[in-house]
């Protein structure tokens, strides 16, 4: 269980196949965002036909709304959510530094405010580890302290800190958790359903926002602090330019253990995918291709599409000619721009499906690339067709 | 082509086949309802995974946006909506008289306001005959003045006559365009996609309110009129009592030719369609299905079920444990409850799509209930479980 075996590489990049208690993943591979355990606007039979190997929910959403002891009594957030393959549950500490409203930070954790009903609830470390124990994903994150994109050293260096503080504290909790539950005296709390019936893994996020000795910090103290099964790089695509981004990943890179998989929190774009796959990382999640798809958005091989542009209305051709979703196989530019001028509800699900099955083949492509030695050639061609003007 | 054979009956109640172009529908049948060339929420797959045989579009709407002219290029209808089974349009007589907005109605036709940008548009019988044609549905309606429930006999008869004049209209409209499409004369202007390669029917609407004696008057000039493949029957379900519209059915059947399968438009929710088909009406077209799903509100055999209340909250039961649909047989009424509380898109497709397989089934239970002579006992059984009071 957790195992990580590497493939292919193709210079920093590589393929792999992670193995989690609800099925193997290849990477890289991107995981389309459940959010409030939905994948907004697709149903699991969607998700399924789209490729998707895994998918992550939010601990802070699902905490506040339906909450974990909910979820629990529906059998787990599998069950739940219908999803019986590998999942994911971010710690909630992005969140409660990204949301709107109150929130009180001191080192014991977070005071914050719900965007529900206003009330006021605290997550600690200890808190956000039983949160996902509960919800029972394969994989449960560490609770960490983000600063934006913009943060300045000692800004950095202080969430940093609290960050590692707090990784310790939630791998403590982790621990005793599994103790517990391997010796089978899990309290009545975390056995209301089915679901412990599988171990769970801890991965913990380094932070250190653009500042390079601080991430190498970072990861120094993580790797001190223990054996983990995978590593997440967080705080990046968070507002500081993309080629910042990079170049933090492709410094960092010869640093980071090869044997665990790198996950890149909240990204990404399709160009972000792949300058991070050229740079060693192995999963992604974020909300642009459903969020985008939403709006209206379609990613194409030919760069992004508006598709509400009135040059779509009496076009015929799918959406992306070289695409097998749903969407592509069966319907026209013309129809789909109708749905969003008409404002029906099928056009933000079959952008949203199109989008998601768009960064899961791309994922696909690279891991072939990767494969047969290519992957350089391979991006330079993609990145000259998706950056080409004109609309397709 | 536009045959119906009468299989069993049961009282006034019967099944019957009825051949289309596109394909053969089994009688009683519940069409779900595609305004704007989608039934809202749900995908054409979610529609044959229904059972849905046959779907309605609205010829306002569509003539309004995207234009038939837009749906012509993109292939006819049933392409643009990717639905490669039967279709009906409905002829714009009831959305001109019933939406928000100016209106102004002569003999010639009606001048209305469009509900997408307040630009004036004009339909006549000829022009609803021929937007129609263009949009190629298997059946065309003709196109009605409709009036309220409440609607006093001198109104009723006003709006009757001007029914019976626009029917005569479109019916020669109609036939003009079936001359020139079997000559190979057919004008540029409809000629403009692949679909014209199959005739269309068009079927009168019998008007008349409440008014029995307007209602028997205007069946018989209906009948006089010509040969019809089929016989709407309008003006009900609009406003007045549900039990007068019972009566009306139940004192027009007797005078319904036998031969021709009777469309009851608008109707309904489940208690109307038992009660329709118990007087001897064969399809049925309805949004409540899908609007009540939009709401949060789901058919089930014990009755209308809000999926919002409290008492849901933790419940692990599908929604409904007879219904074989993908709502039921995958999701739990906690994790329905929760998509809505969190308002996720997903939440109103799976009711919809619940509803809308609800009605397919009734319809397809009374099916076999006529087959086996047994409607009566069947009825009773369904109404008093329907009926009886509690959450289920």
């Amino acid at each position: 269980m957790f195992e990580f075996t590497i493939g292919a590489t193709s210079g920093p990049a590589r393929t792999g196949t992670l193995t989690l208690p609800h099925g193997t993943v290849e990477t890289p591979v991107f995981m389309p965002v459940g959010t409030q355990g939905t994948v907004r606007a697709l149903s699991p039979g969607d998700l399924r036909a789209t490729g998707a190997e895994m998918v992550l929910a939010n601990t802070y959403h699902l905490h506040v709304r339906p909450g974990e002891d909910v979820i629990a009594q529906l059998g787990g957030l599998h069950t739940f959510m219908a999803w019986d393959r590998p999942l994911l549950t971010d710690s909630g500490g992005f969140q409660v530094f990204s949301l709107e409203g109150f929130r009180r930070v001191d080192d014991d954790g977070v005071e914050f405010q719900s965007h529900v009903d206003g009330g006021r609830g605290v997550l600690t470390p200890e808190r956000a580890t039983e949160i996902q124990w509960t919800l029972g994903a394969d994989v449960a994150m560490a609770f960490d302290h983000v600063v934006s994109g913009g943060a300045d050293l000692a800004t950095a260096r202080d969430a940093l800190e609290r960050t590692l503080k707090w990784l310790e504290r939630c791998a403590r909790r982790h621990a005793e958790l599994m103790e517990r539950w391997k010796d089978g005296k899990m309290e009545r709390s975390f056995q209301l359903s089915n679901f412990p019936s599988f171990p769970q893994t801890l991965w913990p996020i380094l932070q250190g926002g653009t500042h390079q000795a601080l991430r190498e910090e970072g990861l120094r103290r993580i790797l001190e602090l223990g054996s983990w099964t995978g590593l997440a790089i967080g705080g990046l695509s968070v507002g500081e330019p993309k080629a910042t981004m990079y170049q933090v990943l492709e410094a960092l890179e010869p640093r980071l253990p090869a044997p665990i998989p790198r996950y890149l929190m909240g990204v990404g774009f399709p160009e972000d995918l792949v300058a991070a796959v050229e740079r060693g990382v192995d999963l992604f999640d974020c909300v642009a291709p459903t969020r985008n798809g939403r709006n209206g958005t379609a990613f194409t091989p030919d760069g992004p599409v508006n598709i509400r542009n009135a040059a779509f209305r009496t076009d015929g051709r799918p959406l992306d000619a070289s695409c097998d979703c749903e969407t592509c196989t069966t319907h026209s530019r013309g129809y789909l721009r109708h749905l969003f001028a008409a404002e029906e509800l099928l056009g933000l699900r079959l952008l949203s499906l199109h989008n998601v099955r768009y960064l899961i083949r791309l994922a696909e492509e690279m891991r072939a690339a990767i494969r047969r030695g290519g992957l350089a050639a391979w991006a330079g061609d993609w990145r000259r067709r998706y950056t080409q003007p004109g609309i397709p």
